[in-house]
């Protein structure tokens, strides 16, 4: 039966009404500003039927709309149907904000105006752009109101708890109580008594603890507090006592706003509340040895799983078996979950023929998938959770013929995916001074993607992390030895096809000389790349001979732990070109 | 006869004990924050015997110091023995800024401090630094003096008073009229009445004046005030009325605190001054279509004058004759100088053999200047001022046998340079996204230069401008259609030699397709690169077809203008690799 989400929204106005709210906003966050929230926090998805990553709903008693961007134009048009919902374009020139939309279109010229919310849900940075909107005219008060949608949502999934994961000293390599020693005396530094941490990577890597409650990011939903001579976890039946926890502190407590939900920060004494950026994540983000060994351990298993997924899809597909995108993901889901320590997928796997490659953030169907033919390009993105680290990995591979078009795409970005992995650069260099060497062999053939070349990576952890990132924008943090990140250039045509290859980098320490210190990569992922589909001329000598290496280096690595005939096989793959 | 500059600290101490003056402040800018004053404006040489770029001084009663970077350290030690004077050392990682050291050095702990500066010649924003610096339990009172040095410098040279030239607007591309609407035209955008310009070359640029006011800046020493119906020019006898006429403006007035001096800023009444970035830099940066035409001309009869050089360096030096890098400044600078428009040098020619090429900022002395041999790299960098451009070329040349080495970093920083000129890249890439291009041949062989890969450059104005550059920094400036940088790549051999490949690009439209817009170089620098240094399979095969195809236009463009046998020479040197 459909679900009227007409309905909802008239009985959200309902409600509206008899509090006396103009306006309701639902955001797509949770309270830990997590990149993906777990069922209980699809508000937006209850109430509008939108499935994207990326949305928020303002529904004003005559109004009800959905602001979300480019990426999802096409999927909201579809969801929204029939909702009564309408679509905001966001990241295209002629935009208007939400912030903005409610000064001056919504509530232009009122002298008051009441906005309910879900503080919860809600960044302090956005509840204060919605003010700053205004102008001093109008009045705005702004009701936070904590899981506003659950008089209707009757049936709201409860808070996940799955089993808590603990990873001893030896397996997470540095104990909490170190860990929490170095926060105490961050703290310290900063005149502050206590910390109050929200985001849920921040505090599994400060507990080393670890657990399944969102999807594909083994993560405890919890909160966490940092006193000189306590530490407070709010987990479980436990997790609403940060509230009344709140009030017993004494002394100073630092915040990061980044992260803090409004309803919080608003719950706190402004006198005793010091923000400042949290400096969990960039510790977090510079391995220590254990990790870093974890991390090679995953991806030497995960190329195993890689290799016979490989060799598995390409003989199916080439003895002419009918073998969808789908069929593609449970085999190779389950060839990983062979691997000891596996513990899930790191995110939605993209297995994707043609044009489903053309998208980059493409949703492989389950029921009607396309099948692969054995000719063009197939992609597959996708990485596991294993107790010892997290992997991720982009495979673009052709299963038969390809057209000039797609050797031409597929081998331009391999260039740009090469000329990165082997870049050697200053300390000091942040990831956005270094991104143009990954993109300048596309460039230069006036080709672009339209995505980051490469996001930071957990240990077992979330499978994009910061600070540090390798795209066009102008983020500050250098690369430093221990940051993990991924290096994926890619190449979309709608309706045609999509290419992209991504292995994942080890920054790591490569001498000093009279100029300087400097920094290289080791490129922890383990799985050949295809051969079949370049035109060689277009590559250097230089590229050929690192892609040679490469290849060779995996051969090596993984042939006396693969079946044989996928060995053998693996052997004609990598032979050099 | 010597100076004697401890005689002139000590003459400064006595007005500052009758003044009640705890410290002086004396800086090495001029009213205009411009990059080179007038010398007029070199109070810190004056009291110090000084003569680097870059540096402040800072007196006490018992301590007296300057203060500049790495650059300057060996200059600063050798021009301040016997001075008294303390050298201060920045860019350094224990480097002791003067606003730090004045609150925590030299006054700690005290409640009362006099500074004393010269306002005229301050920025605001460096005034408020010291402010800041202090802590609250210290009255910091700055006593802003004009030319507070007066009083001791009796021969101080006057304010410049150059010839003034005026450009039509056939010369300029637009008239003052139509620049002064448009400048009105964003004032009224800022709900703004008058706008005050201090900048020299801003108000060079909008009123289409030029002279010869500073050194190699074809610039008016001038203020100038807009009105809605008024352009108040204070230049010449005029010069000091700008501080009359501040207080006759109605309404209020738009000022770039960026450029304008505390002295200034503090005679403004707060109420009625707005604080804002000018507007003219950038559309100053972005050249009209007779701009550009002037440009390319200039840079024709500049590579005439360029091989013409070259070509009597190359013969003379082979041929025995004992030529030194200043005779080499003196034949090109009349070779230059045969030009029909050309108004004088854009800045000091660097002419430098061997080890001083090792020296980016290479000052080639008049006397016992080093001899050039007839082997090893020869650098020239130079660029002339004419009435329709401004250029700045360097070209380093074998002046016979080089040592792999020499010929090993020649190589790599041409791959450089090229990387660069060749470069296609989206529209709204910024100059610190594609600096990497232009360095990675130099990282991936551990090397590196410590200056930035491009400025911009003024149409017949400064040869460095704002607000675009290509460097390594985080200047979010988008490359715009009609901005015209410096492409320069170096590296530096301390005690050896340097190399540095330096074309000026203008920046052009290079179409649309489903990936976005795309920008490129036109190369407007017409010198042969020479080949004789290149290690050829250290180089790709476009980049080898690019610098063929640059060599040909070269000699294609001037072959018909310059005499027959620096034609056939040319013919020659530009043969392909």
């Amino acid at each position: 039966m459909d679900i009227n989400y007409a309905q909802r929204v008239e009985a959200l106005r309902e409600v509206m009404r008899s509090r006396g709210w103009d306006a309701v906003l639902i955001s797509g966050s949770d309270p830990h500003s997590s990149e993906y929230p777990a069922p209980r926090w699809k508000q937006v998805e209850w109430l509008s039927g939108f499935t994207g990553e990326a949305g928020d709903i303002v529904v004003t008693l005559d109004h009800a709309g959905l602001w979300t961007d480019t990426r999802y134009f096409i999927q909201a048009v579809q969801q929204l149907a029939g909702s009564g919902i309408a679509l905001h374009k966001t990241r295209i020139p002629e935009q208007v904000l939400i912030p903005e939309w409610l000064s001056s279109v919504a509530f232009q010229g009122r002298n008051y105006v009441n906005i309910a919310v879900d503080g919860l849900c809600q960044s302090v940075t956005f509840i204060q752009e919605i003010k700053d909107a205004f102008d001093e005219d109008t009045e705005v008060r702004i009701v936070s109101v904590p899981d506003l949608l659950d008089c209707l949502w009757t049936d709201r999934p409860a808070i996940p708890a799955t089993p808590i994961i603990k990873l001893s000293e030896a397996q997470a390599g540095e104990s909490s109580e170190a860990k929490i020693e170095w926060l105490r005396s961050f703290l310290r530094s900063k005149g502050c008594d206590n910390m109050l941490l929200t985001a849920l990577d921040e505090i599994a890597w400060l507990l080393n603890v670890r657990a399944s409650d969102i999807d594909y990011n083994p993560l405890v939903i919890s909160y966490l507090i940092v006193t000189p001579d306590e530490v407070r976890w709010f987990a479980r039946e436990s997790y609403d006592d940060v509230f009344l926890s709140l009030g017993d502190l004494q002394g100073s407590t630092y915040v990061d706003p980044s992260t803090l939900n409004y309803h919080i920060y608003n719950m706190m004494d402004a006198e005793s509340r010091v923000c400042g950026p949290s400096p969990v994540p960039l510790r977090k983000a510079v391995k220590n040895a254990t990790e870093i060994e974890g991390m090679r351990l995953a991806h030497f298993y995960d190329g195993i799983a890689m290799e016979r997924f490989l060799y598995w899809l390409e003989k199916s597909v080439q003895s002419g078996q009918r073998i969808t995108e789908w069929d593609a993901c449970i085999e190779q889901s389950a060839l990983r979950a062979e691997i000891d320590g596996f513990k899930g997928e790191s995110f939605a796997t993209i297995s994707a023929y043609g044009p489903g490659a053309a998208l980059p953030h493409y949703i492989t169907p389950e029921q009607d998938a396309p099948v692969i033919e054995p000719h063009g390009l197939y992609l597959n993105d996708s990485g596991g959770q294993f107790i010892f680290g997290t992997t991720d990995i982009t495979r673009t591979v052709p299963m038969g013929p390809c057209t000039y078009l797609e050797m031409q795409d597929y081998t331009l970005v391999l260039r740009g995916h090469i000329n990165l992995a082997r870049s050697i650069f200053p300390k000091g260099t942040a990831g956005c001074q270094l991104d143009a060497v990954a993109r300048s062999p596309l460039w230069q053939a006036k080709r672009n993607f339209g995505h980051g070349t490469g996001h930071g990576i957990g240990y077992f952890l979330g499978v994009h992390e910061g600070p540090q990132d390798i795209r066009q924008n102008f983020n500050r943090q250098p690369l430093l030895p221990g940051m993990i990140v991924s290096d994926e250039p890619g190449l979309y045509r709608e309706g045609q096809h999509g290419v992209r290859h991504e292995s994942v980098l080890l920054c790591r320490e490569s001498g000093s000389n009279e100029f300087g210190d400097w920094l290289e990569w080791e490129n922890l992922t383990l799985c050949h790349i295809d051969t079949g589909a370049i035109i060689r001329n277009l590559m250097t000598e230089e590229e050929i001979n690192w892609l040679n290496a490469y290849n060779a280096k995996v051969y090596d690595s993984l042939k006396d732990h693969l079946p044989a005939e996928v060995a053998q096989w693996l052997q004609e793959k990598t032979r050099p070109i």
